[in-house]
């Protein structure tokens, strides 16, 4: 047992990149901490579409957070659904009824998509946040090929294979792009009926561009990149209904076999535990120091905090926030704990990055912009260098130089059983 | 469209071993073929209890057909269900309701387990035949040493963790051995509370000795190598019946965490399909050339099929038999389309080997008997050469250095959401 009537005792709620990088942060200090999940494992998000569209395995992505974590003997590990938050003792509750206190607690459950308010919706149009949403949609994209094919073969019917993807966003660009690559190279040697070459992919944004938060100039340049890999980009374009096999855009209906859902925000439901001031994403407004207005011991962090920082910018959700606010909330429990004032977080800006297909990408660091081959580049290096792990570096690189030049996925796996429709 | 009113067509139902063989020895051929499966991949069975034991990911053991086949320009791959075999018109109908004709059908749809007539007994204790078992048994097995991790630590609860494998086969030797090695290996490191030692893997076999097909010497030997990693072996042990959380082997209820099942065999239910003879299991009595009794256009083979090779032997229900029979069928077909007449089957027995754990494993190829080291590089080596597609190859044998090296397993992910209990 590490528990210890003594030591201060940290809970954090979510092992992503926020509570993640707080629990290391911790590590090895002389205080006793608890990271709890509801999954057994560390996603890297970033890289989840990759998943989804057939380059790499679950487990490439994804490590066991008491693995990461085996050498941080102050530190353990639950697999567990945290229920309620009471402030008043400082207790959680997990779903099986047990408790457990803390001293400090720092939440860090993330956030999922929102579907602002037809959540009905999501049946249709699923989202991309975890490794089981990851294989849900890599065989939606797989089955509607092989769907295609065994119609075309065996009836001549010949109904086009439309997939549409809501939100150009970066999660909405990299699944166009990735989607395209698919159609266009990675299976179109393997079907003999039908010509998977005429797949259209199209990507609806709401706003006038792609990619809202880059520069202007840069959003030209990705949406020329994806129209160059084949993909129809709509910007000022609603949707505004999502049915089985057709969504509604404006005014018009397009069929469709597979729709993707990659816009909004909704923050965990935790948050609403919390009965904190949230914003209209549900994120709860914290103090500079990342904890609660009205309470000293709770920290929210990740995507699930709403804040400015000490600049006045507002802090985007972000991996690398989120990774930034851990190590932050780390630092101000270890001072409050020895009696000093919290300091408040100021955010590092360390550029950003989106990938739209083979040697296509953009970046905007401070003021450089760059895009094409060498920002391809630079995101595929500074992808495999935050990967955790010396193992999954060699496995990502390998996959990711084996797919470039044999032009294949490694991953064309239709698995589960649910029906997409 | 590879259809053709001219060639003769060969529908394929199944893409185990016995109907990708089949497939692979008429490409190029000048016939159609037709190969329909409800997965879109072929599953090497053999590693499966590896993906089910954290060694391997499913990438790894399981390959597009249509992309194994992409080459055979003759042979069309659908994903689909058949529902129903037309004997007289010769067709064969899909779940979808659409239907497609045949000059020659080959039945090859496999096996699952057979519960003995307790079918209610599966959802708490599964078998492995599929992937998406052995990701199913890989939850379960972690998810128990989480659960134990979980309670120890936050209410003091220190419910052993059993594990339970019914049937002493070569799967549940398999299985045994391996969880075993997990809990003492793998996973000993990570957990902060709970001694992972101290698991109980206990291995149930209803005859009196384990791995009966093999010769008793290697029972003896294998039994002990499954002692020495600290397996519980109870032959001449029943189970009578299996609930959550315990299992009755003869009159005692024993308490478990996780059971799984790993004897009995049931020929896929299209066996019926064909209003043919049956053995006990399910299985079609074919004729000496895997054509069914009374009709000459239907094959069946691999696990579906019950016959004694022309020697009066039994053919086995192998990896190694179904791939025999399907080349066979191939080369009968081709015969019968040249008007030639049709030549029994001969087994060839190429020998049969099983695997326990870290440098433990026993093969009998003919009167050759070996165990312990040798024989686990013997099953290490055939394995890695039967696999399909050289980057399958290279990944796997990298898994087992780095495994063999690190004590680690590669893939401790729990995914999926179903409740184990």
């Amino acid at each position: 047992m590490t528990k210890s009537a003594t030591k201060k005792r940290v809970v954090i709620i979510g092992g992503g990149f926020g509570g993640l990088y707080t629990a290391k942060a911790l590590a090895s200090k002389d205080i006793d901490v608890l990271l709890i999940d509801k999954k057994n494992h560390h996603t890297f998000q970033p890289l989840l579409y990759q998943v989804a569209t057939t380059v790499l395995s679950p487990n490439q992505i994804a490590s066991p957070l008491r693995h990461i974590l085996r050498r941080a003997k102050n530190v353990e590990v639950l697999l567990g659904e945290v229920v309620g938050i009471n402030r008043e003792n400082r207790t959680i509750r997990l779903s099986d009824d047990s408790e457990t206190s803390f001293d400090f607690l720092v939440v860090a459950a993330g956030a999922r998509h929102s579907y602002f308010g037809n959540d009905n919706w999501e049946a249709d149009a699923p989202g991309l946040k975890t490794v089981e949403d990851a294989t849900e949609i890599r065989r939606r994209i797989l089955t509607a090929f092989e769907d295609a094919e065994r119609d075309a073969y065996l009836t001549g019917d010949d109904t086009p294979i439309n997939f549409a993807i809501v939100g150009g966003g970066p999660t909405g660009v990299e699944l166009a792009g990735a989607i395209a690559g698919i159609a266009r190279h990675v299976l179109v040697n393997d079907f003999q009926t039908i010509d998977t070459n005429r797949a259209r992919v199209m990507l609806f944004e709401g706003t006038d561009r792609l990619l809202g938060t880059f520069a202007p100039d840069l959003s030209v340049k990705a949406e020329k990149q994806l129209v160059d890999l084949g993909v129809e980009v709509h910007t000022n374009s609603l949707v505004t209904s999502i049915e089985p096999n057709r969504i509604k855009v404006g005014d018009d209906w397009i069929p469709v076999r597979v729709t993707l859902w990659a816009t909004g925000v909704a923050a965990s439901p935790l948050g609403r535990l919390l009965s904190a001031d949230t914003d209209r994403a549900g994120r709860v407004l914290v103090r500079p120091d990342l904890r609660l207005s009205d309470n000293d011991n709770i920290f929210v962090i990740g995507d699930m905090a709403s804040l400015k920082d000490t600049k006045g910018r507002i802090v985007p959700g972000l991996g690398s926030s989120a990774m930034q606010m851990g190590k932050a909330t780390a630092k101000n429990i270890l001072r409050l704990i020895r009696g000093e004032a919290s300091v408040p977080f100021t955010y590092l800006d360390k550029g950003n990055m989106a990938t739209i297909g083979r040697n296509k990408a953009i970046a905007e660091i401070g003021k450089v912009h760059l895009s094409g081959l060498i920002a391809w580049l630079a995101w595929c290096f500074v992808h495999v260098m935050l990967m955790i792990g010396f193992k999954n570096k060699i496995l990502v690189l390998f996959e990711w130089v084996w797919s470039y030049v044999s032009g294949q996925g490694s991953v064309r796996l239709i698995t589960g059983s649910s029906e997409p429709k």
